[in-house]
This record gives C-alpha cells, sequence and structure tokens, in this order.
C-alpha cells in the first residue's frame, strides 16, 4: 500500500481472535474429536423467543425502530437503567447520567476519547482486555500495564506509583475478562480513593457484572460500593454491555454511566461516529430489563455451574494452575516448556481446542503472556468441559 | 467538571443538529403555522413493509441475526456490494475491497484513522460536512478548508496550492452534503489525479448517490469514472450509506469501498470500536439491495421532484440566492441584514421554520457562513415546500 498510513495505527496489533481464528485454516478435527472453540466470550445460542418476538413485533409495528434516535439512546431504555441501577447499587443515578452505545467497546472509546488524546497515559491492570489495549495503541495514548497481584486482584497501592503528570485514567474490568477475577468492593474503594486524590477518571467495565458469583438480582447484594457515594459521579465511570446477559450480541447495545457533563462530551464523539445506537437493539433491551431477570438468573446459575465444572477440573490436572476463574473466563497458567502461542496452535492441531495465549492479554515484552491461557468456557457446556480436561490430561509433554 | 478533559474534545464542536434543536425548546407554533423542520437529512418514513417484514422474520428464524458476525460485515452483503458497484461503476470491485460499517459516519471514522493522526492535515472542501470536521477536530487532525468554487465545485487546482508534506488525505461528498452539487465526473477525475501524484487518499462519501439528477440504476449511465481506472484501489475510498435509499437510518449500515491492505487496518478500528455491525441492519440492506431497485427509483423520482419545486421556489424570491440544490439539499444564500445563526432562530419564531446556519458548516473565521443556510428539504412534500416559501416570502426585512 503507497498510500499514507497513520503510524499509530500500523503499530496497532491486528485483533487476537480473528488472528486465533487464522490458525483454523487448513486445521481438521476427527470425527471423534470435534473442535472445542473456547476462544470467544460469546454466546452461541440467540436469545429467547419472547424477546426475538418483541424485537420482530417493532420492526412491523413501529415506525421509530427505523429512523433516527437521539444520540445518547432511547430516553426509556435510559429511565429504566437509572431506574434498575439505582436500585441494584443504592445509590442515585439518574438518566441523564446515563448514554446508550453501539456496544460496550465503544462506550469504552467514546469514554476514552473524553480523557485522553495522542501523549497520555492510561493505567491498564494486567492482563488486560486487549481491544481496550488496541484503542488506546491506535489513538496514541500510553497504556500503562499494572500486574495484576494475588488471584489476578490488582491493587490500588502498586498503581498509585505508576501515576505521572500525564495519567488521566484507570480501567478497572470486574468480573474481569481476561482474568476471571471478581474485584473485592474494598479494591474498587482504594482506587476510587486513589483515582479521586489524584484527579483521575476510574472506569469500571461491569460488562460481565450478571454472572458474578457473589450476587444476583435475586440474591442480593451488590458488586461494590462506588454507587453509594453521593459523590460518584466526580470520578466514576462505570460501563456495560447488553451483549452477554440478554444474548444481544449482533445487536451491539452497551452502556455508560457517567456524570451529564462527560456524557455532553460523549456526545460529541457518538454523533460523530455512531449517529445513534441501533433502535432495534435497544428496544430489545429495554424488553430484557422488563422481562427477562428470571430468565437472566437462569443463565447465571448455568454459568456459575461451568465455572466449578472447570475449577474442579482445573484442580485435577496435574501442573497446570488456575489463576482466575469468573465471568466467561479461566485464565490459566500451562506447565508445558514452550511459549503459550507454540501451545495454543498445538492445542488446535494435537486437541482440537481453541484458545487465546496469554501473549495477547500482556505486554509485548512479559514473560507470564507465554506461560498463560484464556479458556472462554461460557459456550461448552459439562460434557464440553469433560471433554476439554480429558484432552488436556493426555497432551503428551 | 474537574475529572480530566481531552483538549482537543473540549475545542469539538457540539453536534449542530442538537444544538438547533434546542432553539425549538420554549418556542410555541400556531396552529395554522406548524413547524416546518427541514433541519437534518433524513427519511421520517419507515422503510416499505416488504423491508420490515424481512427484517421481522429474521428476528424470529434465523438465530445468527442475534450474534456476533465478522467485523468487516456479511459476506453476502459484502458480495453483493461489489457485483452492484462493479455493474453500476464499469470497474472492478471485489468482496474483499469492501467492509460494512455501522453507518457512513463510522466508515469516514474508521478510514480516517488509518489515514492521520494527531498533527495532520485533511482537505475539506467547505462547506463542510460537520461530523468530519468534528472527527478530524478531536482527533487533533487540522482540517484544512477548501474553498468551493462556483456551483459549489471544489476545484483541484485551488486543493494543489494546500497540500503540505502533512497532508493526508482530501475528502469529497457528491453529491453534496450541505451543498447540494453534484460534482462533474471531470472533477472527480481531477482531484484522484491530484491525490496520486501527491501519494494522498481521495475520500469520495457518496451517502447520496442514489438520489443524483444524471443518473440512476434506471437510466443507466455512472456519476464517475473513477472505478473504471483498473488502478483505482491506489488512491481511492469510497464511502455509502444505506440509511437514505432504504430508510434505514435507525439501523446503521455503511460501507467502504477500498483496497484490501487499507480494510485490513480499518478492521482493527472496526474490532475494537464496533465489533461487528448490526446483524438485522446488514439483513435489511442486503434484502434492500436485491428486491428495491425500482422503489428505490421512485424514491429518486420524488427527491428530484422536490429538487425542482425548491429551485423554482428560490427562482421567484426576491435576494436569496440558491447557490447548490440536489441530494436532499438546497444551499443558500440569504439577503438579510444579520448572521444566519440570528436569522435561523428568527425563523423558529417567526416563521416555525428550522434550518441550519452556514456557520455550522464553514470555519469559524468565515464571513459567508454567516450570509449562508442549509436546508434538507427531502422531508416535506410539494405542499410544505410551497408553505415554506410563502412563510420567506412573507417573513420582514
Amino acid at each position: 500500500m503507497t498510500l499514507p498510513l497513520n503510524p499509530a495505527m500500523a503499530a496497532t496489533e491486528p485483533p487476537p481472535v480473528m488472528e486465533a481464528r487464522r490458525w483454523l485454516q487448513g486445521a481438521t478435527f476427527p470425527a471423534d474429536r470435534p473442535l472445542i472453540n473456547v476462544s470467544q466470550a460469546a454466546p452461541v445460542d440467540p436469545p429467547p423467543i419472547a424477546l426475538r418476538q418483541a424485537i420482530a413485533d417493532a420492526a412491523l409495528t413501529n415506525d421509530a425502530a427505523h429512523l433516527y434516535g437521539p444520540v445518547l439512546g432511547l430516553p426509556e431504555l435510559r429511565a429504566e437503567i437509572a431506574a434498575q441501577w439505582s436500585a441494584a447499587y443504592d445509590g442515585t443515578i439518574t438518566p441523564d447520567q446515563t448514554a446508550i452505545t453501539q456496544g460496550c467497546n465503544q462506550a469504552f472509546t467514546a469514554v476514552m476519547s473524553t480523557l485522553a488524546g495522542a501523549g497520555d497515559e492510561v493505567i491498564l491492570p494486567t492482563p488486560w482486555y486487549f481491544n481496550h489495549k488496541m484503542w488506546l495503541d491506535m489513538q496514541g495514548v500510553k497504556a500503562v500495564p499494572l500486574p495484576a497481584g494475588a488471584g489476578l486482584i490488582p491493587e490500588a497501592e502498586a498503581a498509585s506509583r505508576l501515576i505521572t503528570p500525564r495519567t488521566r485514567a484507570i480501567v478497572l474490568v470486574s468480573p474481569n475478562n481476561p482474568g476471571g477475577s471478581e474485584y473485592p468492593a474494598e479494591t474498587l474503594a482504594a482506587f476510587r480513593d486513589l483515582a479521586r486524590a489524584n484527579n483521575l477518571a476510574l472506569i469500571v467495565d461491569e460488562t460481565y457484572r450478571d454472572f458474578d458469583s457473589r450476587h444476583s438480582y435475586e440474591t442480593g447484594g451488590r458488586p461494590h460500593d462506588l454507587f453509594t457515594d453521593p459523590d460518584w459521579s466526580d470520578t466514576l465511570i462505570q460501563l456495560y454491555s447488553f451483549s452477554k446477559a440478554y444474548r444481544l450480541t449482533g445487536h451491539r447495545v452497551g452502556a455508560i454511566v457517567a456524570n451529564a457533563a462527560r456524557l455532553a462530551e460523549v456526545e460529541k464523539f457518538l454523533d460523530t461516529v455512531a449517529i445513534c445506537p441501533s433502535q432495534l437493539g435497544q428496544i430489545g433491551a429495554l424488553w430484557g430489563m422488563r422481562n427477562l431477570a428470571q430468565w437472566v438468573a437462569g443463565e447465571r446459575a448455568e454459568i456459575l455451574a461451568r465455572r466449578a465444572a472447570m475449577t474442579g477440573g482445573f484442580a485435577a490436572l496435574e501442573d497446570w494452575k488456575l489463576l482466575g476463574c469468573g465471568a466467561y473466563f479461566a485464565y490459566v497458567e500451562h506447565p508445558y516448556p514452550m511459549s503459550s502461542v507454540d501451545l495454543a496452535r498445538r492445542l488446535v492441531h494435537e486437541a482440537s481446542i481453541l484458545m487465546l495465549p496469554g501473549t495477547m492479554f500482556q505486554p509485548d515484552d512479559s514473560a507470564e503472556g507465554r506461560r498463560q491461557l484464556r479458556i472462554a468456557f461460557a459456550n461448552i457446556d459439562a460434557a464440553g468441559i469433560a471433554d476439554l480436561f480429558r484432552r488436556l490430561a493426555t497432551l503428551r509433554r
């Protein structure tokens, strides 16, 4: 290509999931050992039929479902989030402190655009979510890695030593992708205090909130106390996705909870990049929020059962070390004398398993990435998990 | 807000359409003079029922319609674009030279991210499309204004004098938003030659292609010869929107046509910002491409009739000057001794008309913007257009 190429884009790594998918090209899988694809955190089943019917009905009968809507999203959906969040988190969140985006990735890019430009710095615990890293790279923002501590829980004390005059934000994902760890409320509070003291934004991505083992809408309780602080909006920016809870991945609906002044800046970005989120997706998300609480509780129970199977499986698997397990993910250390990239490729050919190497979640110079692997277990049932462990157990050293 | 704010975002003007909409707050409109809203280029009617039915059917029966799809879009839609474009433009466009985005605004931001970073320059003819300007501003890219010549047609010769070592691209919109001008094939060829000679990208946004007065799928002919050049992809990047032709604004579906190496870079951006376009929107766009050619021809005829009414109306309206008229827009010079911003506000209160002032499409220091207004006439029928001119004719000086 002779045309100009933005050097920051050229330096951005291509999306790991797609690179991994290319490893499948040319691979053949025996009939008695079909592919187990644990590379991506995505439901493989569609939403329940009643939700699909609600979307179909809107397509046929609701003219507005086909036309531009407000940049920051459907007022009814914003109001529903404000009401349900205020109850779930024991805090006060108003509709004008919410915004809808075309998925949670876009929520991150929109928020980050209002915070940091080229030359600024953002602290990301490692292992990190690769799309966060990619956005910072393509914007010329420096991603400052914060190695997570025991149990893949990052420590505010360690983060404090990374803050410079160029630092603009700290980004946490809890429950964590890729690590699977569920951050204690005290951890989140400590990061909030650190961010506030240093005039930084604290971004908390809660895409996997609905699968937290510690609480649910059914059981009650809340994952953290951040919203009980009446001044939460001076520091906290929360991100959410409707993709996992309601299986709406193909509709691209996410959300931002932040103060209204921040959202006025976000609105510039969303007007320019999105104009508005998909109307049918928003209608589906709203229908889900109003009608699927019970169904989501069942989904959560199933994910927690799979999580237990993963934990049990690794406890019985010699020399593998389970570093974190929760949300949709198990994050592990392997015992093989090779890089995780080479092992991941071997697993495709010798065990018909596709998982992502830790190198995709760690800085290039990290030795840890080469020992680590992420397993997105949400898509495999009990039989599949048993099969996964049988294959791992028999893989030759 | 005490939290950090990216200075480039702070310096970006808020979206004009929303600012204009705020002028409506508190305004009251007499029963015999209801609001004529010609501020936004958006269909106010939904797509034809058969297209709505196709979307509803997919929601109910096609599981994949709810799940993640490929980052660069549905293969069937990319192949359909390649086939229809190759025929319509008398050139060779392959499926891997196409990509689907969440609307044409996103297509622009994705492409521009691969071309220009902070400190680079991009040439935009004025009056410009404000979301293009906003993206460049928030990225710290300098928008270099190229005042359009006679008939609001920019000249490559004038553009050549604006090229510096930091120039990365020239952006053309034809038929033009906001100017309404349809660029001659020779103009586009001259810009292509200029871009190629200077190793720049030529971006041509053809969102309003389906309403070009000079050609249509029915009448045959093509708006330009750029794709007849076998080497088109070394310079040309074309953008398209499915929002106008098929009234799919609320679904957010756009397209990029460019070389495959460029699209590999675009893929990084789209994976990070979008993951994938809305599946239902893509299904609707594909259904439209396969079934609505005849219907779009009727839409075009209606828009061209409204365009003729606008041209006739301004010819009869003393002292107003029609600078350009086409696509969805009339772009005019007003005769009032006041800024177009003040006039636009007066029009809301004294004539119940909402249109956008030229200041929203021109650099801040431009005197022209204060004399100009954009009228998005696509939403008003013959009666509405007659009413519009009656009101303009009686507005006191």
